[in-house]
């Protein structure tokens, strides 16, 4: 049962996940003024794997613990926000929209840790790279922000 | 309970049906050739909204039911479904993998119904419309795909 649910919640991840293939930073992203400590795009990819591994596994436990409805609400929110960062970053150029939703995105995943953890103090644990991550990702979209003031324009070139 | 947990599950729907005003049809869906029973544009926002509060009450149900983990990680997993296909379709014009997307998106409503009316009859009862308007919206992706040849090149122009 717990790898059913395991499966479940890596589909999920999968979906949001998807979104770094079929919108690819491309020309745009490499072309913008991003701050020295930008990690190498291959990083990316190679992090969110490990997250949504985690992150599905955290999920999974709760899923088969008691109580767990208000947690798994949290994380149906985190993994839609997640889903809509990159279509709207990568896929609009909507950087200050982007940055509205990491800021959304990264309480929903601060508010996920915290129900996990108080349903499974493990699963709670599992979600912490996660967190930090996301701090990460949206310092890079707040500097790019202000380093490419153009992008701050009403409706961006795409 | 019932209400935050409603309110946390219908944020997850916002995420998800925000895509639908930042990736706007525009003249690209307008230009389509398109079955002679596609629904008017203004309905689609009107039965998404009724959806998304549909669903967000069931899910709220099954969440203080015991027993719900399945069910919350299938909803769980349509909700970035969800999120995913209005980005691929009006974003990327690319309507094929819109096509896997709906399918995907079907399969994982219709097994989110079914685990919801095990735990709660009522829940089950309340996502009947929402399967039904997704073969609608897949009904009407394949036929788009058919009438518009031109969209199954490996990368539409934009």
């Amino acid at each position: 049962m717990t790898l059913l649910l395991f499966a479940i919640f890596l589909a999920a991840c999968f979906a949001a996940g998807s979104t770094g293939a079929l919108f690819a930073p491309g020309d745009w992203y490499r072309d913008l003024r991003k701050p020295t400590w930008t990690p190498p795009g291959w990083m990316f990819s190679v992090v969110w794997t490990v997250l949504y591994l985690l992150m599905s596994w955290a999920a999974a436990r709760v899923a088969v613990s008691e109580g767990g409805g208000l947690a798994l609400a949290l994380w149906a929110l985190q993994i839609a926000l997640n889903t809509l960062w990159t279509p709207v970053f990568f896929g609009l150029h909507r950087a200050r929209v982007g940055m509205v939703i990491i800021i959304l995105l990264w309480v929903s995943v601060a508010a996920t840790s915290v129900a996990f953890y108080l349903v499974d103090s493990l699963a709670g644990v599992l979600m912490v790279p996660y967190i930090a991550w996301v701090s990460v990702a949206a310092c890079l979209n707040y500097s790019i922000l202000r380093l490419n003031p153009e992008l701050s324009a009403a409706n961006p070139a795409p």
